[in-house]
């Protein structure tokens, strides 16, 4: 499925993006006073293949939850079980991701790609558990190649439900005590950053604790020999099953999906950016199809939009993960979409052009 | 009128603020994590004098539509006539900011305080026009002090009628083309800053229309002898007739209207920037019922709104004005609040807290 996938992604359109950049210019406003959304509508219109492109809504939230075996390291003070009780939360309809997406008009999803627990059947819970949680990244690889493999396909399969169910936006969602530190291994490898570089706070550690981390970051790119990762699809699978999550390598897949069906994929942060690198080594033509949400606090995340050459939306110090990033950006992503399609042109509405 | 709404403002409610605070550190989320969005709510909290405040929804977008005598000396390469034009658009629903309105759910009304023409009817227009455009600033008063009074009061109704309509946040849109030479005028004069520091591009002037616009500027401030002025309430009513637009002083009215009302307003660009000032030299109270939606492009938006202590939700080098800027920021705003009223806490939703 991985394979079939990937042979159907395409690149944007040229033609939609010129179409779309010069439907932008006759429309009633000066050239380019919607800044960066202008470049979202287009960059859209490329993605979709016509311009002006369909409306992405409503959105559908995938939340992919799974755990981590360099927790046992002490990489935060979070306890691990709180992975498995936010996932709880999530379907109980408690948490920010929830009250976000109700604001959005966006559905909840959530995916056990590898929680380290078995959880109750709930209505918005999709099983795909690979393991208990990953092993140790510092002392070797955190998973198999076939394990990764099967997160991925996991990640594909999920957002093809999800646009079968009327999905016309995937948002990236993640769960994951711990899942910072992972992040910051495969950016490290995807940009060929220093680990002091790429590693944050996550969602609030001490200096020591950050110290172990960055450690912890480093030896694992020793530990399993990878540095500065080549784009090729082979080496990318490696270092993904190397250092990465279980939820890195589903929204790798989700990010995929929708590239390969051009539905666009809203990106949230920094767990969201390392598995887009990913997905970029895997094809480049996938990021086409992604918005970058927001900008977390995390510095990883903003080395993995700056090597994915993508500007997030949304700047306001978010360190949440779940999608929290990603469902605020969508209202924006509609209005600049909304704007192809409902603005009168100068001509229609007898407006006087700007004198050239 | 103004008197009795000035005398209506109260401002932030400590013990709201307290208690807002209190109750975004109990939710399952790590403390801060929603970054600026924890300040918005906590702030509408203050405003709202309750914890949680309100849901900030459904908005009005009143957009203040009026002429500029300044127009005439070659501030900008569009017609005057387009501030008419651009009316009709917003009435016949086909200008962006429409279709921001259409996507954040809020109405649109458009109120006439000052358009250099008379304007057919239409159900979304509101008459109030003061004059025919203001007289050319830079020779003398824009208009008089009585004449400022009359459009800060049409702001006020305004919003009255808006929130006797049901509006629950009201959101500032302008249209006047030439617009931002008065509100560079207005920020200079209450920042102190310089002309030349505060003047921008508006929607798009070559170098010679920008060295000119700076000198404009400067030739207003020295011919009606306000720069720097204080923050008594007479000088702000005197530098606001001299220098400003009539939907400068409806958007300051407008605002002092949601402060007194305790209904939140979104500031949009450099216009409500500019008008906010003058609220706040009238009581500096009103800006706690204020939130800065955007954060233009012109660089007097960047002075004001450091001067008023305002951080911006959206940076996306919008610069077209309308309430466009306000109306992306809405959703945001609506998210942060809905926070506090859906997310569990710690104890009710059984998650563990991380150990402090």
């Amino acid at each position: 499925m991985l394979a079939e996938t990937l042979a159907a992604i395409r690149p944007a359109d040229p033609r939609a993006l010129a179409e779309a950049r010069a439907h932008q210019d006759r429309l009633t406003k000066p050239r380019g006073s919607l800044g960066v959304l202008e470049d979202v509508a287009v960059r859209l219109a490329g993605a979709a293949g016509v311009s002006p492109p369909p409306m992405p809504e409503p959105a559908a939230l995938a939340i992919f939850a799974a755990d981590h075996g360099v927790h046992a390291r002490g990489v935060t003070p979070w306890p691990q079980e709180v992975t498995v009780q936010m996932v709880g939360n999530f379907l109980a309809g408690g948490a920010v991701a929830n009250a976000f997406a109700a604001q959005a008009g966006a559905t909840v999803t959530v995916v056990d790609v590898g929680v380290a627990a078995d959880l109750p059947d709930a209505p918005q819970l999709i099983r795909h558990k690979i393991a208990y949680g990953t092993a140790d990244l510092s002392q070797g690889p955190a998973m198999t190649v076939d394990q990764a493999v099967r997160a991925l396909e996991a990640g594909i399969l999920v957002g093809k439900e999800l646009i079968a169910a009327g999905a016309r936006c995937l948002i990236t969602g993640d769960m994951g005590i711990a899942n910072t530190t992972a992040s910051a291994a495969l950016i490290s490898a995807f940009t060929g950053m220093d680990p002091a570089e790429v590693t944050g706070r996550g969602t609030g550690i001490d200096d020591e604790t950050y110290e172990r981390k960055v450690g912890l970051v480093r030896s694992a790119l020793r530990a399993n020999a990878v540095s500065d990762v080549s784009s090729s699809p082979s080496e990318a699978l490696r270092a993904l099953a190397a250092v990465g999550g279980f939820e890195h390598a589903a929204i790798a897949g989700l990010i995929l999906c929708g590239a390969a069906e051009r539905v666009p994929v809203i990106l949230d942060g920094v767990i969201a950016g390392a598995a887009a690198l990913v997905a970029a080594a895997l094809d480049p033509a996938a990021i086409d199809h992604c918005v970058a949400g927001h900008r977390s606090a995390e510095p990883g995340h903003t080395a993995a939009l700056a090597h994915l050459g993508l500007r997030p939306l949304v700047e306001l110090e978010l360190r949440l993960g779940e999608g929290t990033g990603g469902l605020l950006a969508h209202p924006m992503v509609c209005a600049a979409v909304r704007v192809m399609h409902d603005v009168a042109t100068f001509d229609s509405a007898g407006v006087t052009e700007k004198p050239v």
